[in-house]
Order: structure tokens, then C-alpha cells, then sequence
């Protein structure tokens, strides 16, 4: 994804140089951040608030491919997936740590633009960048990604609030994530059988930005303050919406039933899955990578969400004995299975 | 170093199951831990004290070698050596979060052991396991550590704190873990070449300890409160002592003179360097990984700790524009360099 020539090496700057290299923008922006990047731990101060952590780990050719990710939409999507637990919680993300392993092969050019995704992400959302670590990979690229939040403790959302009786509601739309993922690796199959053919992903622009850069719905959760809304339970749709409904309805003991027609499809993702030769509906349950936020809300709420464009109800929870099914267009019902992503397999 | 015979597949457990498995005996005991693994984010409440952060990632074959690292020492360490940050702010360490990725191949009890480590060295210092993240890895194993603590704005110690005329201390002995990691290399290469011959690491516990399972010094910051006194700054040695009196004397923008004859040595150590034609005083110097904690304090609390055994004064903080030396042993007079470890060469 990059050219090597005119590159800059990193060898020659080494660990400290690098990282002061890259972290000489960095500032500070949280009233909570109070020591940052440059002493051996970073210092914040939550007041009366509760702190709240999340962290992942992105590795080369499990996570992510660089034939086609950009490295600054990398860095980017790298620090967006993880603020997005932080707002699954219902809080408000405050700061990230950012961990990155690369070959010493891998000029400083690349790694800069890896890190202005990451920063551009940052700023997106008023995050500080407090730490991290910089290190040689023998072996391929590999990203770490800590991120810090606050919330009062009677806003936190956990998995295991859900009520039976509570509407089931999901933002934005799902699918996607997937359906973009398939037309890169398409376009990669074709690249590899003929370099000379440059890839044909015109007018497919959202669901290629659902893959490559995706936003964490923090928007979603300030509209839920606006409208007063505390979901009862909420997650972040990352493994694919049946195995993140599962995961409520297991912690808050319920079952849950929702309805295909309701669940939110962009009609590029519908007219895709369908070129590709995909179920939509399958796409949405199983595909994953689309960082919406799924909360169950009182039905004494219907009123206030029922004119949102960025939520739809597609569901309610029901008593635990009933289990998790969808209901089919055609009206059969579906047991829901969590066919999430193994990336042991 | 794993048999892998009558070994457990992951791919079987798949990840939701391999962290059910991993997590299963994990237990809070930290009063600030509200909520750890098995939601989003884990849940911290510090009340009116300052959160600390830290971060390591450690990447097979630059960070250590499986040929003779066993790994529950593996696990053991990634954990002490971030926990060593955040005694070096003065704070109390109280939740990691734990990431591994590994090949799809690894067995099971492999991961155990390195959890098992993991814990062991959680354990060991009332340390709650948080969260984290597992992950197939197509290259090698990689480990990230996310350690959390807390302390009274008050007592945290920067490195930019040291004044002019500050002693210059130093917790235990300096060079072990360098020298055992000599002592590692050559029984690896004799292996190497033959496969029959068996290590010869007798009477070499101390050094190889040092080397593989370090202990974060938790217990001096311990002793310093017993004692009264707070460091006007404060680091860990990790990538050598030279290295970390340079970091101090920057961030303080003061000088530094250190003593030869005064750097903590243990007579293993000592005798192990010169077996291997090394200059002890070097190793002590440049060699990184004894975890030990280097702070200066007052001269006003000399009193406290001349009789200290854990804790050695070896040198003093002077004007910022004399710079950074050592008085060697025949009254020689060298400047301070920075030969830390360089993953990037």
C-alpha cells in the first residue's frame, strides 16, 4: 500500500526517537487528562466518576489486510472499534492508548500515516492520546489499542439490564461492514490474478467506508441524553447482530424475539448482498464490524424514539424460558445462532 | 518448550469460549474493580484519588524467545514489568487487562500457562484481572498488557521532579537480568548446535530469575511510605540505568553525577560478567530489565535510608548545564550515554 522509495528509516531514529516523532502534536484536550505521553504511566482524574476501560488487539492478516486498507483508515478504524465499548457502556470515551509492533522494515512514513489515522479519529471525538508503546514485529503488523471513559454510575449500561418487556432497538443500519469486506476481497482476488486492473468499487463508497472507516456511534449516545433515554442494557455490534443479542439476553436472563422485516438494511448493502449472492438479512446477523449501537429501552420510551431515523425498534425481550428467535418476512420462526467471527478457525 | 501431545485444540473453543475457559477462575478483590471481564468495558470507581495508565507490547522473538522462556514465566513477567510503571508514578497497582494473540495451532494448555502466570503475578500483588482481548495471530505470540492504579494527586512522583542537589537512589541491584539473558543466549546456542546436551545453569538462579521473572518493586514503594519520604522523581530501570538518569535529568532539566563504586551490583552478577569478558558497571549501565526503581529524593531524607539494605544512594542531582556523569572506580570522569535497547536495530 505504500512505496518504499525515498522512505525514511526507522532504525535510525530508534524507540524514543520515533515516538517522540510521532507524538510531537499530540495535546491534551480532556479536563481529565492530567499527565500524558512521556513518564512511565499516564495520570487522569475522574472525580466522582467511574472510570471505564476497554482494549483490543488488531493483528496483521487476522484483522486486517494491507492489500487493501489504507494505513491511516487503519489507524483510524483501530482506535474507532475501541471507543466503541466505551460508549456500549454509555459513557462518554476520554482518552486511548496506542500500541503499535511493525517490522523495522517499514519506513516512517507508513507508521505516520497509521498514527494520523489514529489521531484523526482521536480528535473526532475530543479523545487524548496518552500512551503507548512502539515496538520492532518480526513478524507482521500489530496494533494495540486501550481505551478510557467516564460515567456516572447510574448511567452505566451493562449486558445484563435487560428487561422482559423491553424493546429491542438498534442505530444506523447493519450488514454493511460485510457486505463492503466482500466486495475488497473480491476486488483483491482480481488484483492478484491481473496487477494491471485497477478495482472497480465506484458508487460503492458507503459500505467500502462501513469496512474501512467505521465511526463509533458516540453521536448515538449523546442523542440518548437529549432524549432521556437509559437504555436497560447495550453492546456494540461487532461480531454480528444475533451474536450480540445472545449476549444480553444470556447476561439479563431473558429471551428475545425480532422481526427480519424490521431489522435496518442501506439498500447498497441489500442490492450487494444479492450481486454477491448473499442473504441481507444474513449479512446483518452474522457479518459483524458494524459498530452500531443495541440497547433495550422501557416501551415507556416507544414515544420518544418511534421518529428517530438513526433507531429502529426490531424487536422486544421476552422471559428466558422463550429463548432468542427471529420472526421471517414470511412469518416462520428462526432460532438465533451466534455464527460470530472465530478467528481461530 | 510445550509437548503437543494429547493437547487441546483452540479452534475447537473458538473465542468465546477459549475466554470463558481462560477467565473462569478469575476473581475481583480490588474495592476499586466494579466491574471486570464479560461486558464492554470494565467498570473502576477511584473515588477522589488520580487513575494511572499504563501499556506494554511484547512481540515474540524481540521481546523474548519461546526457546527458552517457559511460558507461565512469560506470562509472569509481561504482567510484572508493566505493573513496574505504575509503581515508578508512586501509585498502587490494582487491574491489568491481558491481550494474547497466538497461532490458531497453539494448544490450549499452552495459553494456560501463560495465563496461569498472568495470575500468579496478579496474585501476588492483589491485582485484579480486568479484561482483554484473545486473538488467532498468523505470525508469532503476541502479548499486551494494560496496567491500572490510583494514587493521591500528592504522592505521584514525575520523572521532571528532581532538584538540584537530590540524591540519586536505586532499589536493589543492578545488571542480573542482563547477564542472564547472556547466560540464556549461550545455552541456547550450545543447545542449538546440540540437542543432547543439557543447560548448565546451575547455581545461576539468582541472575536467571532476574532475567525471567523479574519482580516489580511494589514492596519499595511500600517501604518508602513506611519511611516517610516522596521521591521528587521517579522511574523504573528498564532499559538501563544510563538511559533512565538521562530521562530524569531531562524531564528535571538537571545534571547528574553517579558514583562507580556505589552501583548496586550482586556478586553473581559481577563474577557471571567477567565470565563472559563483559564489564559489570556496563551491564549495570546499558543493560535494561532489572525493573528496579530509580528515584532521587531530598538530601534531607538521607538519614532514612542509609541504613536501608534495599536501597542504595548512588550519586547526586546537580545544575542542569553539567551534564550527566559517572565518577569511575581510578576517579575517571565519563559522560552518561544512552545505550538502551533498540528493537528497531
Amino acid at each position: 500500500m505504500f512505496d518504499n522509495s525515498e522512505k525514511t528509516d526507522i532504525k535510525e531514529l530508534g524507540e524514543f526517537g520515533l515516538i517522540a516523532h510521532l507524538t510531537q502534536s499530540v495535546q491534551l484536550t480532556q479536563a481529565s487528562s492530567i499527565k500524558g505521553i512521556g513518564d512511565d504511566a499516564a495520570v487522569l482524574n475522574f472525580e466522582g466518576k467511574k472510570t471505564l476501560i476497554s482494549t483490543d488487539l488488531l493483528l496483521e492478516n487476522v484483522h486486517f489486510d494491507l492489500r487493501y486498507v489504507p494505513l491511516k483508515h487503519l489507524g483510524y478504524k483501530a482506535v474507532q472499534v475501541n471507543l466503541s465499548d466505551i460508549y456500549a457502556m454509555n459513557g462518554t470515551a476520554s482518552q486511548i492508548t496506542f500500541s503499535i509492533g511493525m517490522s523495522s522494515k517499514f519506513p516512517l512514513e507508513a507508521v505516520e500515516e497509521i498514527y494520523e489515522g489514529a489521531l484523526l479519529a482521536c480528535n473526532k471525538y475530543n479523545i487524548d492520546l496518552i500512551g503507548g508503546d512502539t515496538s520492532a514485529s518480526h513478524q507482521g503488523l500489530v496494533l494495540s489499542v486501550t481505551s478510557i471513559g467516564y460515567a456516572d454510575e447510574a448511567d452505566i449500561t451493562y449486558r445484563s439490564g435487560a428487561k422482559e418487556g423491553d424493546l429491542l432497538c438498534v442505530s444506523g443500519d447493519l450488514g454493511g461492514a460485510y457486505v463492503g469486506l466482500q466486495l475488497l476481497e473480491r476486488e483483491k482476488q482480481i488484483f492478484l490474478e491481473n496487477p494491471k486492473i485497477q478495482p472497480d468499487l465506484e458508487g460503492k463508497d458507503y459500505i467500502i467506508e462501513r469496512q474501512l472507516k467505521p465511526d463509533a456511534r458516540g453521536d448515538v449516545v449523546e442523542l440518548l441524553r437529549q432524549l432521556d433515554i437509559k437504555p436497560n442494557a447495550m453492546i456494540d455490534v461487532s461480531d454480528g447482530l444475533a451474536s450480540e443479542i445472545l449476549h444480553i439476553a444470556k447476561a439479563s436472563n431473558v429471551g428475545c424475539t425480532i422481526y427480519e422485516d424490521k431489522i435496518p438494511l442501506d439498500p447498497m448493502t441489500y442490492d450487494t448482498a444479492r450481486e454477491f449472492g448473499l442473504d441481507p438479512t444474513i449479512c446483518a446477523l452474522s457479518g459483524g464490524e458494524d459498530y452500531e449501537l443495541l440497547f433495550t429501552i422501557p416501551q415507556s420510551d416507544y414515544d420518544k424514539v418511534k421518529n428517530q431515523l438513526d433507531i429502529t425498534v426490531i424487536g422486544h425481550m421476552t422471559e428466558g424460558s422463550a429463548g432468542c428467535q427471529m420472526i421471517s418476512k414470511s412469518g416462520k420462526v428462526h432460532p438465533l445462532q451466534a455464527q460470530g467471527w472465530n478467528a481461530f478457525k
